[in-house]
């Protein structure tokens, strides 16, 4: 199952992908529960409710726009730093040299603020006024069906609803200036997400590969099974004392070939374009102005 | 104005406390609006709404369970770090000695959850199997009203609605072991507050003290004009590419004497109760367990 959120005819709707990805056959929501995208549908789902079925007439998703899958997560999300093998050894001629240090410890887990995600293809703002190291990371993210606390790492797949794609969109200046990366990880539109959340029945997020371009240009290229710390490993770390709930997103970090990490770092600019596909998932692509 | 969110009968109500502190006046609320607590009033007066009237019956303080006033801030909260000059000082001899190397600078910024907050006398959970190193910081938190972005330190005191009083609870072995401080932050039950708002047309929080006592105790006695980045500063600097909201909670810092700036360190402890007080606004008082 894949489910979309988008606008069609000015309101936000939610439906499910046909499999050629073409269509989408909304589901019978209020305005209320489409303001929330997919997200009443996960709360349903891990409450033990069934999978929706789509009634309405099937549009094409030429003629509508995509939005985030969730438009406004329930909270903050959580997001991965330095999480494959190669894109910590490229941070390790960067200022982020010391956070090398831990490697293969415990992972670096800090938050994006809900009010960042915007949709697959909307536009991404450039700060200007605030930073000149804008850069894009490219990962997959993981968005948690059942809740709970102290998930054990061999039962932590059972809480997976399904699979999307962010970019976590960072400015490098900000992020080192405040030593905690929260805001430099949050200005606004800084999240892109989409094209549609894919359930974990049909996707297998342990084994795919996430592929970034900058205009065009194939910057990053990673297999998820090269990642430091899997996913199971990545759901019991943050569940331990802490409550997950259906909806939480866990942005899994990002494969290598970052701007930060060329010499000379490549920043983005206004009028660039940044791709990113995962592989069986899908692709999104903002323009960053 | 002072509004407090308590359990009466078993039901989340809103009220009004009177100046004496000893009775609250409850609002016509439905159980959807009191379910959030101020938020909602938040809100409805950040749009240009007047401020609630109350209009039930007084009930007495001591004969209902006082809750936390936002029982769920709308996202994570956002909270600063290394903000007192004394506290700084101390610091320099532990774990975090390097995140003073840029004191005065720009403040650390990091958030917790916002499920992670509990009531003014509820339990703190030790999650003992996860953590040897729990501390308090006593703090006073801001209540934002009318939101923005790139507010301006001049105009940042109108964009506040007023003041509580939070414990930042701390693991200070997992805020380590992760670089970013968020997780070791927001485990359950991590973020005493109230025992109310009280807003700023009342209160000075630039112009307070805050303390707190382990076990009757006193530890950490500090006044607000001692913060390294002040209240507007931090809402300048928060705002900045990031929007604030009506509802977000920004906690301002704790001042010196917490337990891992002692020789040896004293962490909290299974039985332990736990007082703070921010003179004019009110005391939160919380047992560990």
């Amino acid at each position: 199952m894949r489910i979309a959120t988008y606008i069609a005819d000015g309101t936000r709707r939610v439906g499910l992908v046909s499999d050629d990805g073409l269509t989408i056959q909304p589901l019978d929501l209020t305005p209320q529960q489409a303001a929330v995208g997919a997200l009443g549908i996960i709360e349903s789902m891990a409450a033990g409710g069934a999978a929706p079925i789509a009634t309405g007439t099937a549009v094409k998703v030429a003629e509508v726009t995509l939005d985030a899958p969730l438009p406004r997560p329930r909270r903050n999300l959580w997001c991965v730093g330095r999480n494959y093998h190669a894109h910590a050894k490229e941070l390790s001629a960067s200022v982020f040299k010391d956070s090398g240090a831990k490697t293969d410890e415990w992972p670096i887990v800090f938050t994006k603020v809900p009010e960042c995600v915007v949709g697959p293809h909307d536009d991404v703002l450039v700060p200007s006024e605030i930073s000149t190291q804008i850069d894009y990371e490219a990962e997959l993210a993981v968005v948690i069906g059942k809740g709970g606390k102290n998930i054990a790492r061999a039962a932590a797949m059972d809480h997976v609803f399904g699979y999307t794609v962010v970019n976590d969109v960072t400015a490098r200046d900000v992020q080192v200036r405040h030593s905690q990366w929260d805001m430099g990880k949050s200005f606004d539109t800084f999240c892109p997400m989409g094209p549609w959340i894919v359930t974990a029945d049909e996707f297998d997020g342990t084994k795919t590969r996430v592929r970034c371009w900058v205009n065009g240009e194939l910057r990053q290229d990673g297999p998820t099974e090269n990642m430091i710390f899997d996913i199971p490993t990545l759901i019991e770390t943050i569940s331990r004392g802490i409550t997950l709930y259906p909806g939480d997103v866990i942005a899994t970090g990002t494969p290598a070939g970052v701007g930060m990490g060329m010499s000379p770092p490549r920043y983005l600019k206004g009028g660039d374009v940044v791709r990113i596909e995962i592989d069986r998932l899908g692709a999104i692509e903002n323009k960053f102005v």
